[in-house]
């Protein structure tokens, strides 16, 4: 063993090296049944214009399959049972698809509205719930079966006395085994509790037309943006009896300026460091928020408008994606700096973007170059590329462990 | 579908309820092969005394079955490959078991030293670290093979001129594809960076006999416990040209009145709204430390010397177990009031516990009891025991995802 110093307190090891290892790590034994295998290093890539969804491997950089028949997959998105070997997927047409990863296939489907957008499982593993634009509301599903366990269908009195179904958004799961979502026309929260039979459900006032929401990820904030008024509405999970409260008040259309081609994406808000990094409504500007009173205490530059600001598992890094016409690029911050330290260039149309649980590698989907970019978040370098059919949402099994996604 | 409101803004739902699952969630599927599964709720729990580990459902809570022959497993930990199907098994003994979880079967074993404490995996799943006692220092292995990559020997020269290998202690992955370790003898922080070929080693000058450590979940605060000095020291891993600072600085024996039967655990550290909750030592006290700032600002009364001090996922409860007498007792606090809220007596000698990755559900095992409960953590009451042969540490596969376990 040699010691070679080159710095003070630094040096070089001349290693015993046995670097033998390719760029990929490949599962470990010749197992000759393909369908034997550990399911954490999985995912799903929905190809939205096909209907289909690829089942991907994230330590190969490989395409194990793809499965057809999901539907509408245009907005789809994905949770995982606690087990990471199904994939729940929400299809835009109201399809509730169930897919095995292992033996990639359909196990179950059900048409279970006419309209929705995205759904959550409970903390528990035990229900899926989806939320619906037509005829709006909430309906929840046995995670096994798909069997209906309860409708919430949302319904409320408008000003004009008339009721309805409320189009529900921003659905997400909570500790306590909790459902919470906001409806859109009725301007409220409501939490839906699912660890009894009893299905509580509490309601809060939230404001002008909630469009979509983030819950951080312990669980404790629950965040919706409004698109009938500035500023988001909170519901501390910790102190519901607070009710809602406003935060980030100039936030939103009364500080737009340019048209706003997309609102932007609320889940992938990216906190790191004590500061919650948000995309700016209609500016090309990522802001910057103290999560101790909310105050917005920077606005850093960006080459459009943002869709997703996404933070690294680490944190280091704040990867933003951009709304039509300046989708073409990704633009990577340094969050202690809050300099740009890159701007890649995956593809035309970027739609979404998934870190490796540990955050060594990031997935890019890029959907008018029918092409998924792999980087390694370290060198930023791309590493590998997959062809795949207008992609567009990426999602891996490591989701089926963490609260809120 | 009919509202029954029975509080302002809160309403019970008459569901349309098919309540109709049992206590536990199956697996889907009537598989006739057991090898295959989702490996996303599987685990393993140490068997000390035996030699052997349990690899257990966490949705069921079934034990799958029971791998032997892993030689001396006190104090024994676990890492997992990123497909979340194979354990690394640390024993006392030095050895070193890869297990597979799918076929419940030892895959590989290398007795790599004398005397091993603990290890880690690298960010990328590539290498597998272990930290020795006996020669001291880490090796580095392929963690497909087995084979050794780097040999890192943790040479010191002592305060007489002496040359030797230091024990190394409080081994950690960290962002970068970086390993992170402490010195004992040589008061050192050392950071392997693994990401190429050149193997760089950083050192830092840490305090007087490093005898644990921990890295926060985001992978940027190491902090070591010192059994020579009082304080704690920290690197921050975004600014590791700052070097080491200390926090905490009457942290330690400097505080100690009673006797200290076992040094608490740091990686067990909780971290909840801005606040870290850490075991005094010799006291029965939780300590209560201003992340900003590091200022110590509550002490809460516990009814023993704290051994772990843990969050559950949501941040919402502190748990803490306890050293030798005291030991048959598990403490739960609530971390925004800090008032302890229950005391859970789940056997003799608890020795660990392990949240489910959402937090649902924790696994308390009891070694003299030859138990391991599982606790609602909502209800704290039991909803499982299981029997085990002198359970100690419990092990989920949801690690495979995380920084710093």
């Amino acid at each position: 063993m040699e010691l070679k110093f080159n710095a003070p307190g630094k040096l070089m090891l001349a290693l015993f090296l046995v670097f033998g290892l390719s760029g990929c790590q490949a599962l470990s034994g010749p197992d000759s049944r393909p369908d034997i295998m550990g399911t954490g290093d999985l995912g799903l890539i929905v190809e939205r214009a096909t209907g289909s969804v690829l089942v991907i491997n994230t330590s190969r950089h490989e395409v194990l399959g793809r499965i057809e028949g999901l539907g509408d997959l245009s907005h789809a998105s994905v949770v995982y049972s606690r087990d990471a070997r199904y994939g729940y997927v929400f299809g835009r047409d109201g399809g509730l698809t169930k897919v095995d990863l292992l033996s990639q296939s359909i196990v179950d489907r059900v048409i279970q509205s006419g309209n929705s957008i995205g759904g959550a499982i409970s903390q528990d593993g035990r229900y899926v719930a989806v939320s619906n634009y037509e005829p709006g509301g909430v309906k929840v599903f046995d995670s096994q079966t798909l069997e209906l366990v309860a409708d919430v269908p949302a319904t409320y009195t408008s000003g004009h006395g008339e009721t309805g179904q409320s189009k529900t958004v921003g659905l997400v799961d909570a500790p306590g085994n909790l459902f919470v979502f906001s409806l859109f026309e009725a301007g409220e929260i409501w939490t839906l509790d699912m660890s009894d039979k009893s299905a509580e459900i509490t309601r809060f006032e939230a404001g002008e037309s909630p469009y979509d929401a983030l819950i951080t990820p312990d669980g404790r904030y629950y965040i919706a943006g409004l698109f009938g008024e500035d500023g988001l509405s909170m519901l501390d999970m910790w102190n519901p009896g607070q009710g809602v409260t406003e935060i980030l008040p100039g936030y939103g259309k009364g500080e737009q300026k340019l048209p706003v081609y997309k609102m932007p994406h609320l889940e992938g808000w990216a906190i790191a460091d004590g500061r919650a990094f948000v995309p700016a409504v209609g500016h090309h500007q990522v802001l910057v928020a103290d999560m101790t009173d909310w105050s917005l205490v920077d606005r850093i530059p960006v080459q459009g408008q943002p869709v997703f600001v996404m933070a690294s598992p680490d944190n280091r890094r704040i990867w933003v994606s951009f709304a039509h016409p300046d989708n073409d690029v990704v633009q990577v911050i340094d969050s202690q700096t809050r300099e740009i330290v890159r701007t890649l260039e995956p593809g035309e149309a970027v739609l979404h973007m998934e870190f490796t649980p540990r955050g060594e590698e990031v997935w890019v989907s890029a959907r008018d170059s029918n092409r998924v970019t792999v980087y390694n978040t370290r060198t930023l370098e791309p590493v590998a590329t997959l062809s795949a059919e207008k992609p567009s949402g990426i999602f891996f099994t490591s989701r089926a462990h963490a609260l809120g996604l």
